[in-house]
């Protein structure tokens, strides 16, 4: 073992996982519990919660990066194991710090998979031109808006700035289904077109995500990769389409014969680790494989995995939001006065792009504009996966990592308090059109 | 980061980790249904499963040792990655170990908050006298035999032999009930008898543990240490059953304050690890904490905390199975000619000093003496507990820890083999009593 120079070693190593751990949920339990008390989503009170025991607040929990030698946590149980050699700390610092980024990504992935599984291609038919209109405002709105942006105001190299634009344009499916059900608004007209337009921007973003880091892998834009790439998607799109029919039922069959505790979750995991592995063969992004692992099984069958999945999702979910909130570092705002701008920028942009994006669909079809345009604006979850993405690939400066996560809460929290608001502006009592109709 | 030398590398580490925890789940699934279909228990599919990928099988998963600079799995990701460098895969190599080690240790720690939940004190008060006979005896003979002969025949020294006597007087709680339901026998006389002494058992086992522990830190057996390591346990149990009786109600409330997605499991979690922070503060073993956390947990609330955290279970304590599994390394049996002598020995001892414990209960007090030896043998998941930590405190050599494991498996069958036959031995049928009884 890298730490077992002595075995007091080893055991301080694994005091400090197992107390980091616990601290992480803790964090996850009543961060989540005040957003969700103040009408919040919890995503966003596990992220502030992480921001707050992270390298930006108590410094609790620090992942390793090069100004930092140690964390609050470490140096504590180092003192409560009567531990206190520089190099020791030193090495259970780096360990934990590759331990907790080694859950994490596996929370991206369990994460991928959650909202392919939360996503399916019925809601995309049922108002296709609608879905496709707002879809593809909102993209390329965001898409122009964050990528020339950036490219001209803070002269941003082209990757980064198309990476950004990418991470602008795709909506967050969990969050606005999650609001978009404590208005009482799920029947709604507006809401099919959401969820139809949202997945449409999941299924771009995380193309454009896959494209992008083919670009940054092979250093150049030939047109020749371009097709490559499109034609690997196109292809793993349409086996994963044909298989998933069948796949579905298959891995309900499989669950019915098993007998051992492990048998609802496992056959389920195994599923997205197929994909993860497809993918990663075929030179896409891992959790490209795990999203379409979840969005091509079809049927009741979506319903009955997503369940069997719960655990995993709160054990590993959790974890993730924490540690991007851990290593959201908010004293970069402050080394630059231009940091704060970007910032300002590209939250207008992320909530203008999507406005925008509502008014694709005129008011005589029956959908309200501004609350289809509102219910695009969140990023949630989405943003955190491209701001860690962008971190751990190099692609993306801290500060732009940093715009990211803010634009993340940002729009998040502009759309929670806006649907809480909107019944009171003019033109919006929709209530009573939805009642209507059922 | 230790592995972001390159970002490749950094990729390369979180390839390997989300294939590693695939497989490890897909062995403990595979193995342990298995055996389910063999009606043996299922932890010993996953340590054998474990076994299988290990080093001494198809060395898919290897720990780091001296001897090893990669596993298949290692190997077969960095071909997927497009990896050769021997460095990068050396890294990446000793950080997947360590990472598979500290998840290890969290199964460890959960699993004896589950074997503190599944005991109660009341079932030991039920049979006091017989529970106690039976456990005294057992334990006796386990270390004397255990102890005694290492060190006269084998020339083991005083503190791993006592940590081998300890290791082999601990009965396991959660596979005897596991048996006993399987054949029916939930309501026996015997069954009673035998939670109340297997529950003994581990309360014993485990302060005898945290006692050597403390000896093997301190290097030295003063009667003031021995003193004030009792004092502290005592203390310790006192506080913990004082509080415990207001503790479960406090939880179950606070669970039903809450409303986030965590609010089961992880005020269930903080409990366990509050008292492991409690007992490594008073210098006592960490799963001694977890474990009386589990223990001291009164009433109905025992029962639910115990399955809302049925998740955490099936997540961690599958790991630590397959774990130990791969670390062993049955090569060893090999290298010396006694290695196999001293494993049979330790088998015969493990069976025969639990056989001669049931004898402790006289027949005409209505029980089977056979049968309550039957069930104190299975030494389970509490064998290989106490292997991993001998292992990771240095405690045991290589062979004692390899012989503990295979104690372990060897007694767990012969239980499981024994209940099968016993009703068609003379003086067992037992099943027209407990049908009266009732």
């Amino acid at each position: 073992m890298i730490l077992a120079a002595t075995l007091s070693e080893e055991r301080f190593a694994l005091a400090v996982v197992i107390a980091q751990l616990a601290l992480v949920y803790l964090t996850a339990l009543l961060g989540g519990e005040c957003c969700r008390r103040l009408r919040i989503p919890s995503l966003l009170g596990e992220l502030l919660g992480g921001i707050l025991i992270g390298v930006s607040g108590l410094r609790w929990i620090v992942l390793p990066v090069a100004t930092q030698d140690s964390s609050v946590l470490v140096n504590w149980v180092g003192w409560l194991h009567g531990t206190s050699e520089p190099e020791v700390i030193r090495q259970v610092f780096q360990f934990q710090g590759d331990f907790f980024q080694s859950l994490a990504a596996v929370g991206i992935t369990v994460l991928l998979f959650e909202i392919g599984l939360g996503s399916t291609l019925n809601q995309l038919l049922l108002n296709r031109s609608q879905a496709i209109a707002v879809a593809g405002v909102g993209v390329l709105l965001s898409m122009l808006g964050g990528t020339l942006g950036l490219n001209a105001f803070w002269q941003v190299p082209l990757v980064p700035a198309l990476f950004m634009g990418a991470a602008l344009s795709a909506t967050s499916l969990g969050i606005t289904v999650q609001l978009l059900r404590q208005q009482g608004r799920y029947a709604d007209a507006e809401t099919q077109v959401i969820l139809g337009a949202a997945l449409l921007d999941d299924v771009a973003g995380v193309i454009l995500l896959s494209l992008i880091l083919g670009f940054a892998r092979e250093g150049e834009f030939s047109s020749l990769a371009i097709l490559r790439l499109l034609t690997v998607i196109t292809v793993a799109i349409a086996i994963a389409i044909i298989f998933g029919r069948s796949l579905g039922p298959a891995l309900l069959s499989l669950q019915n014969q098993l007998t051992t505790r492990g048998r609802v979750i496992v056959p389920a995991v195994m599923l997205m680790f197929l994909f993860v592995v497809l993918a990663t063969t075929a030179q896409l992004a891992g959790i490209f494989g795990a999203f379409m692992a979840g969005l091509v099984v079809q049927g009741s069958s979506k319903r009955h995995i997503a369940e069997s999945l719960r655990p995993v999702v709160d054990a590993f979910v959790p974890i993730f939001f924490v540690y991007v909130g851990a290593g959201t570092n908010l004293r970069l705002l402050g080394q630059s006065p231009q940091s704060g701008v970007l910032v300002v920028f590209l939250v207008l942009v992320a909530i203008a792009a999507k406005l925008a994006s509502g008014y694709a669909v005129s008011r005589h079809e029956g959908v309200n504009p501004l609350v289809v345009g509102l219910g695009m604006i969140p990023r949630g979850e989405v943003g955190l996966v491209f701001a860690e993405l962008g971190r751990s690939t190099g692609i993306l400066s801290p500060q732009l990592g940093l715009a990211l996560v803010l634009v993340s809460i940002a729009t998040t929290l502009v759309t929670s308090l806006g649907f809480r608001f909107l019944p009171k502006l003019p033109y919006c009592d929709l209530s009573s059109r939805a009642v209507m109709r059922n």
